[in-house]
């Protein structure tokens, strides 16, 4: 099921993705052409219970992967309207989801991508999820305390408070998979053929660090640090995303208490991947700057980070870590496409500072900001 | 502001307060009337920013004292529709409230209705709003991990961690108060005139527990204790409730961190509340008759309960405790008025089990059920 919203939201801020993307039906049509296989494809919006409730009968799902949300901080952040929008999506999608489920069809699994970013920065380690609290000689275990630092943040941790809740109180099968930064463009499905190939977004509202980075590198455009860099985050290269919800439908939740697993393979600081990027460049002839910019988001530069992720090892991930292999591919991807970039769309755009009730409309002005 | 929304509820659900609930119009003009006050009404909906704005602009408020959010468990628990409703709508209208605060007042403070009810029943002591944490030997103070028991009770949390955010964010002045159930209906100030009387509910979506066991007991109707009524919550007097209001005004919290504050006096299990109505009863001669009906929530029927509640009373809050005095005058207010009670709305109607995508339509079919 999808709403094509991603692509609508590129049509309304001008953006594009470095890679190519061909339409959903082409991509359906070249995947049953190279390897015989069907997609059914239901169009429409998962907020429409009486369209999503259509497309469920017919499929009769047995697991359910949910990715059907609007999944960009910055985005969040540009004004009140897109703030609401985001939150009410992404909430409204999730619960007619869980109604579907309970309702027509109890035994599915539900694989939903949350985010890592949901835990925040706290000066503790990071959980899977839950956490053993002693407090005044009492024990329980409890869900992990959430901090959001967006309003799609907050939303990925609505989320995951509804489903705790929808997954005790109905009996339902839930699996929170908290995802961290994913960086990489290519699996082996989608390098069959350029017309599979995966979105590569270097603007400011929908590109990630280290994607963005080497872009930035293959363009000749400084890599750009927001503020200090000492921001920490755990990543992951794209194959492994995708065999992580193998791993979690292969491995169902058991019905009544959510569980949550930790969806990313190393830890890296923004000046690390800075780093690592500029020494990538090096090896083929690229000058590399570095550069700080004011950080539009508001969140700490500096801080404790330590959060565990031994639960998708133990189901079997054997990770493919960040290493010269896959920036020298990212890198090769990115000049191969770069006559496609759009130097405008480099820089930070949005403040979270600055997010109004205003509407953010984006055009020549706002580009050039 | 009010969007009258309450009062709409009742007309679909075909339920009345027990006290008769003039028109808002002849309740500001009456308050006018006795006193010599002007309350300025904004008759629109908060989830509606262009009337929020226009409203926000002309009064300029210093402080905002938010209500305007859909408040019953069972309500969000009658089907999809209304807990998709309940969520987006509580969500909603506290974004566009912080937006409005952000833009137009930075300095206006807000006291915001939350509900002891975001804690659940941790097996732990609840604490107000945050929890120290020693985890593997590091430190933090987070909030304190929340745990919803029906969508209603879960829009708070979601609002709470917005809030969290954008007072950190953007510099706000916010204070959250997690109110427990309230009791008893009359104050100083609606005691003055019989159109100023608060409602009274006893229906199974909007009635609360003492309120509602009063209610029981004046009309000869057995109290319904929900399962084994070991259930414990904190409670206040309605007195209380609007004296802790006006001392978050009188102290509004600082910039940059929420500040949250429980609202409650005193802890009492559901079997101690009947047993409390039972005595009150016996010495206005009715024969009252305590009863066990099966529970329409799924939660804990036996558990640890120690909630905090020193916050307010720092500030100065004499609280009025539940004794005779009080029991008294419900019982009184509830006779005098029993002659419109519905006994067919007394019992419970829906089970959060039963919660599903079909329509709960209200008539004489779901009044009997």
């Amino acid at each position: 099921m999808d709403n094509l919203a991603r692509r609508n939201w590129d049509q309304q801020l001008g953006y594009d993705s470095l890679t190519p993307i061909a339409s959903i039906h082409k991509r359906v049509a070249k995947w049953k052409e190279l390897t015989g296989r069907d997609i059914t494809l239901y169009l429409g919006d998962i907020c429409d219970f009486e369209f999503l409730a259509e497309a469920w009968k017919q499929f009769e799902p047995e697991h359910v992967v949910h990715f059907g949300e609007q999944r960009s901080a910055p985005y969040s952040m540009l004004d009140r309207e897109r703030a609401v929008y985001t939150q009410v999506n992404n909430v409204s999608g999730t619960i007619n989801i869980l109604y579907a489920m309970k309702e027509f069809t109890p035994d599915c699994h539900m694989v939903k991508l949350g985010t890592m970013g949901e835990y925040g920065t706290p000066n503790i380690d990071i959980e899977e999820g839950y956490l053993d609290i002693t407090h005044n000689g009492r024990t329980d275990t409890l869900p992990y305390p959430k901090q959001g630092n967006s309003f799609y943040h907050l939303s990925k941790i609505h989320d995951s408070t509804n489903m705790i809740f929808c997954a005790k109180t109905w009996g339902l099968k839930v699996t929170d998979l908290n995802q961290g930064v994913v960086y990489g463009v290519k699996t082996p499905e989608t390098s069959l053929d350029e017309t599979l190939i995966n979105r590569l977004d270097y603007d400011s509202i929908f590109g990630t660090a280290l994607n963005r980075f080497v872009i930035q590198a293959a363009v000749g455009h400084p890599i750009t640090v927001y503020g200090k860099g000492g921001q920490t985050r755990g990543f992951l290269d794209i194959r492994d995303t995708v065999r992580c919800i193998q791993l979690a439908i292969d491995n169902p939740a058991e019905q009544g208490k959510m569980r949550v697993m930790n969806q990313f393979t190393e830890l890296f600081s923004v000046n690390e991947l800075a780093s690592l990027v500029k020494d990538a460049g090096a090896k083929l002839d690229l000058d590399v700057q570095v550069t700080s910019v004011p950080n539009p988001r508001i969140e700490a530069e500096e801080h404790y980070y330590n959060a565990k992720n031994s639960k998708l090892k133990d189901l079997g991930l054997e990770p493919h870590l960040l290493g010269d292999a896959i920036l020298d591919s990212l890198l090769q991807v990115a000049v191969e496409y770069k006559d496609r970039c759009d130097h405008q769309l480099i820089l930070p755009a949005n403040a979270w500072g600055s997010s109004g009730v205003s509407r953010h409309f984006v055009g020549e002005k706002a580009k050039s900001t």
